[in-house]
């Protein structure tokens, strides 16, 4: 049987009912005593509705105070959250409530119209919700750490997409491996730009919970606004995938330092070192980190001591955690795989695919990296991004590493391309800033890059396909092609 | 089936290999994989001598490196470690080693004399270990959580002392459970002047483990020798009783001032109001705390917010506690009972006190307490120490606080002692700083205390009978009457 605990959202109002728990961009602020009020109210009116223990209720919302107070209330009703990607077609969405299990569904005003198109039986928008009587149910004092309490689908490029299962501890553990690692100071306020139906948003959304720390929540990431947020709101800590590192970059003024920020953590795949090198000029502590919905946000993470000194390291795994490398004795690369109490038990309802993942307790992660001498985490690839080009492995990452250190090049994206004679070719879609020709890239890859590792093909596209989290989409990238 | 993590001093030996583990105050430094190197050999020398996982190891020592090494190097073979208290009488221990059914026992070299009195089958003192050869057996490589990793026995005034057995869990819940509340900062240096085989010890010493923190550690208390470390060593927290703090304050210079120290953790009992007033004056943050060897030290604490506005209060719960008063309705004061995953699952080998202490998780402490409007915890006395006169209830740390604030008052003592007329009456000892007439102290207490509560009557003694973790015993406070 799991540990348990008192409830989080109760315990932390009765610790610090004061405190800011939650500020918006546009200046709202929610006390932890009044985010618990709210919360335990709004469970009072969902129970009116029949979400009870062990419901399935998924969620459709961007970033907003309502979707917080929600995600609560459904903790002190012990229902399990499924938390849909506002981006997804109708279908998409369709195939993951019917996958969950889905039996309510609350939707943010603005996606009710989406909502109703799902085959949900009680589907309502959280306007409704609060219009609710409040029947009067017995709330959840108390978490055991063992209850699921969270279901996400990660994208999964073959197959169906699969539900990742949480339970409370999985982020219970995710929250505190992450203070051993980055420590917890008591003026701490952490920025989340990131969307709370990923894990990298919802897990610092729990942090804020478990340390008693504000968290500064933007409804979608705006470089100038974060950067405002950032010099003038005491941010200590912001989460951040490379894309929006490098726009913020692009934006601040020579002499610029957010003097204040300790910790710029950085997801969501290896980052260019040319952009590592950027923020270091800038005095940016950015603590490069790998992770996955799997692993309830950040696993390994770069810590302060060693980021100048491992630049492109993604650090070691976190306390609770155990990482090592897959791989044939005379390879360096080969699969990453995990252990520890912040990996998801398995996803749900997939007995194949959990059989397949997880062996005695360890997670095949699907990505492609090494161990240098020191111990010290490199991620290389996602293991099926990987080119095999003549019988030689090419990693995507590396050749958008090199071309990102050219000044013409805002972003850029590397897949690999079926090629009759070479198996596969690496090609490279580029967002260019002013102007730019191929020779002058070719020319840039010449010191840089085996000539094995050259794109064969480059295209100038005007954006890259991103997620909700704006990690960048590789396997969408071939289609851009036709576009051009 | 408990969380599995890796073993922890391996993990930090990874993480923060150069970063300084133990200091002494002699100046003796011993780094995390220093540490780890030395435990995993003297691991493989002890399993020359038959320990294994599970065997019951004893250990009988002051604190020296030797004893830390031990302790490490049992939790890698996966043995339960039994720390004896090294004031106890051979008949005492010899009691506690048949109790917790102990195979080997390990002494510190100047303990081996006692040691070899008991009745224990293996027995080696440290340097005797140290010349073994290495046996090439599997260390731990994980800790599972649930497993036990010490024994400890309580003194227990009624019946036989009881063994309170704690998971690794257990140690670990607390570590985390304290992080939260204080805080975690990178210069963070915790010095222990208290016994290791006390809970307060040892589980500063695991707190260091897992914190990748430098514990600074003292064979016993000296006042000057703190005072010098605090001031001069870079000591951010220190753990301590209130005698010691009463001590340390006695011989600070006017105007002194430890400004790195962050806070003086105060266990081990109410202290009296006017020690705590000393101490603001000096700006020495004492944060008085509540815990036992149950709780796996400290289970409610002050924060660092309401240190002033609460003076007297052992504050809140910590996080992933619970605390309620068990009380008649119309009492205000009642017994203290917890909850929460650093609380011991139980007494070794003792169903019946099991059955007795627990009832769905939670455990009677045996303590008195009330918890104010604001839901923080005073704790008013142990409710065996409870005097009862005449039908009143009298709490001996009420007197004692009343009369520490006297000037000429070093330390005091108050018990209960038998009467034929009132049941029980209030009885005090007093070691007296100076000169002072009995009659001065009964003016004194004219303007704070309700007669009923006044002392019966008043002894001058040198000193009181504390344990080793220099806790006062009130109930060998009578037998001081003989010595008068």
């Amino acid at each position: 049987m799991g540990e348990i605990i008192p409830h989080w959202l109760t315990k932390q109002a009765e610790l610090s009912p004061n405190r800011i728990a939650i500020e918006w961009e546009d200046g709202r602020r929610v006390t932890f005593h009044q985010l618990k009020t709210r919360s335990q109210q709004l469970a009072r009116k969902l129970a009116n509705s029949g979400v009870k223990k062990g419901s399935h209720v998924a969620i459709l919302s961007p970033n907003s105070m309502e979707m917080i107070t929600a995600i609560h209330a459904l903790s002190y009703l012990g229902a399990v959250i499924v938390l849909l990607n506002i981006r997804l077609t109708a279908e998409e969405l369709n195939f993951q409530v019917k996958d969950a299990e889905v039996s309510h569904l609350l939707t943010d005003d603005s996606m009710l119209e989406t909502g109703q198109k799902l085959n949900v039986n009680v589907i309502t928008s959280f306007t409704m919700a609060e219009k609710s009587a409040e029947k009067d149910v017995a709330l959840q004092e108390e978490i055991n750490l063992d209850d699921p309490f969270t279901i996400m689908y990660t994208s999964g490029t073959t197959g169906f997409p699969k539900g990742v299962v949480h339970t409370y501890g999985n982020h219970w553990w995710s929250a505190i491996s992450s203070a051993l690692n980055l420590g917890l100071n008591q003026a701490d306020k952490w920025l989340i730009p990131l969307p709370l139906f990923h894990v990298s948003g919802l897990s610092t959304l729990l942090k804020g919970i478990i340390y008693g720390m504000p968290v500064y929540l933007f409804v979608k990431f705006d470089e100038r606004r974060v950067h405002e947020a950032i010099m003038t709101k005491g941010i200590t800590i912001i989460s951040v995938v490379a894309v929006m590192l490098q726009r913020w970059l692009h934006i601040m003024e020579e002499g610029e330092r957010p003097d204040k920020l300790r910790c710029a953590l950085l997801g969501g795949g290896p980052a260019p070192k040319s952009l590592l090198e950027k923020a270091k000029k800038r005095n940016i502590p950015v603590f490069q980190s790998y992770g996955m919905t799997e692993t309830s946000s950040q696993i390994a993470t770069l810590s302060p001591t060693d980021a100048l000194r491992k630049l492109g390291s993604a650090g070691k795994p976190l306390f609770p955690a155990q990482l090592r490398i897959d791989k044939k004795d005379n390879e360096k690369i080969g699969e990453i795989v995990v252990k520890g109490p912040m990996v998801t038990k398995g996803y749900y309802n997939r007995d194949d695919a959990n059989r397949d993942a997880f062996t005695d307790g360890w997670l095949k992660t699907g990505d492609l990296g090494y161990l240098d001498e020191d111990g010290y985490l490199y991620v290389v690839d996602r293991r099926k991004d990987l080119i095999i080009s003549g019988g030689e492995n090419i990693y995507p990452s590396e050749i958008e590493g090199v071309l990102s250190g050219m000044e013409q090049v805002k972003e850029v994206g590397v897949a690999g391309k079926g090629d009759p004679d070479w198996g596969q070719v690496p090609v490279a879609f580029v967002v260019p800033r002013g102007k730019i020709a191929k020779e002058e890239i070719y020319r840039f890859l010449q010191q840089k890059l085996a000539k094995y590792k050259w794109p064969k093909e480059i295209y100038f596209v005007d954006a890259l396909p991103r997620n909700a989290a704006n990690k960048l989409v590789r396997h969408k990238l071939l289609d851009l092609m036709d576009q051009t």
